[in-house]
């Protein structure tokens, strides 16, 4: 095989005639990279400081048959609705709802199955207006990434939140990575309200952001919304509703006895030990990887959750 | 709602002092996008001549119990591991193996299940040179994106196929969005040549570009694999065997009668049409839409594919 692939380089330099860089081709392929930290040994290298618990108070447990969903709310970033949806979540409104659409490479989404007799709200609010950016200054905590971003001027993680900015605006926003949970609207801004929820179960949409109100992220049972069976009917949702998944419950985890709770730690996104993995991911080491890629995706970056004994 | 909202933008104007900013927020959201062409409708506008039939001599149907895979091979980017993956098609290579290992938000990767009595191999080779980029010159089409891309010089799609290059290192490669299909090796850049494929079923993994041979996408039946129980082991390989996937059998197109070929067409990527897909899923119009992303990102563009009557 190394003849034929040398052949093949040589005719394209015949072709090209650009043999430096072809020279530079053949010789990068073979490079070892000296070995470094994984991911893995990034996590594992972390001390107790590095990591935070999850907030039982903006933390919900969406329940359905094949199991546990654990969702983690950011009220920074959308503080009128996740009010709202904890409001919805005290009324036990969620419960006995379903997982109506699951659309490939787009997103899972759930809520009121029957348009036609919506479930009745009692103290929550069914719409609210829109929040699809917050004013900068009210966020707490952003930790930029060094690398440059197609759809926002700054990226990077608020809290454990993949996010964005624009300092031009003053504003900023939680991004559309794999995870995110967002609220479902019709046309109108002020339309959606937590009613409907969606969690992204493909490549980011990033061209949602500041579009739609994003409330927070799926930290664990993604697999349980990533492989839902495919909506047959148009933007995938379910053809008859005997194919909806069911909802049991929706739950805050501060409702619950404390024995109750999922106990899950996230890593400080704004530690030295994420920026260890971070760097890990943007350029990997040998021997298995050859070439560093030099940058990374703000959806590419890991964000390390662990469940702790109780 | 609105009155809230304003509230809260007061307190935060009252900390920030950065009344304009928060003005420019306050007015951006409401603003209404004049309607524009969506994805589908680009699409619906398309002429036949923008669109090119599958080549039955470069495509898999690979069937498992669920259903059928279709899957376009690129031989201009790997042509020595194309080669080879026909090849062991057409002696029944993985007939009769199995997909051993779905990860969540990463692969789903098939082979041979047994590596203690590996299935043997008749004409074709078990490992080959890594195939990771090609010279830039021996790629017949490249259609550029306008838009920055933080892991590649250069963006675009060749001939259906999302790929990026370098003109410093004369190279080109196909790059890891969502479908697309490699070839998994060892830790040596030759340890691969077929015997194994995976499809990306997640947030695409560009960090993978140029440190692994790229072969294709699948083209058809990504709910196939993107909906597969995850796997319990280390990297979502399946932690018992009764858990793979069965495969039925792998053929080329080119090998069945024309009747019983899926009759398939992909966009010309190099189409005017297709730059109309493009802008529609840049800049997308309202009234749904509020904001226009102003960026498109390479693994965010649609690459429409249509099942045309026998």
């Amino acid at each position: 095989m190394r003849l034929n692939h040398l052949t093949t380089l040589t005719i394209a330099a015949a072709i090209s005639a650009a043999l430096p860089s072809l020279h530079a081709a053949t010789i990068r392929a073979p490079a070892e990279l000296p070995a470094k930290p994984t991911v893995a040994d990034a996590v594992k290298a972390s001390t107790p400081a590095d990591w935070r618990a999850l907030d039982p108070a903006n933390t919900l447990y969406m329940d359905i048959p094949a199991g546990r969903i654990v969702i983690e709310l950011a009220p920074e970033f959308a503080p009128q609705h996740v009010a709202n949806i904890k409001a919805l979540v005290a009324e036990q409104y969620y419960d006995g709802l379903a997982i109506t659409r699951a659309q490939d490479n787009w997103v899972a989404q759930w809520g009121d199955p029957d348009e036609k007799n919506p479930k009745a709200i009692r103290h929550a609010q069914r719409t609210l207006r829109g929040e699809f950016t917050v004013p900068m200054t009210t966020v707490t905590s952003f930790t930029r990434l060094p690398d440059a971003d197609g759809y926002a001027p700054q990226v990077g993680h608020s809290n454990g939140f993949p996010s964005a900015r624009d300092p031009k605006s003053g504003t900023a926003w939680l991004t559309h990575c794999y995870a995110t949970v967002g609220v479902g609207r019709d046309v109108g801004s002020d339309s959606g309200g937590g009613t409907e929820l969606y969690a992204v179960i493909g490549q980011s949409p990033r061209h949602l952001d500041r579009d739609i109100t994003v409330v927070g992220r799926v930290v664990a049972g993604m697999p349980l919304l990533s492989t839902l069976p495919r909506g047959a009917g148009p933007m995938g949702f379910y053809d008859s509703p005997d194919k909806n998944v069911p909802i049991r419950s929706i739950r805050l985890a501060a409702s619950l006895p404390a024995e109750q709770r999922v106990q899950m730690e996230v890593m400080r996104t704004d530690s030295a030990a994420y920026q260890a993995v971070l760097e890990a991911q943007r350029n990997r080491g040998g021997p298995w990887s050859k070439v560093q890629a030099g940058h990374l995706d703000l959806c590419n970056a890991p964000i390390p959750v662990r469940e702790v004994a109780k």
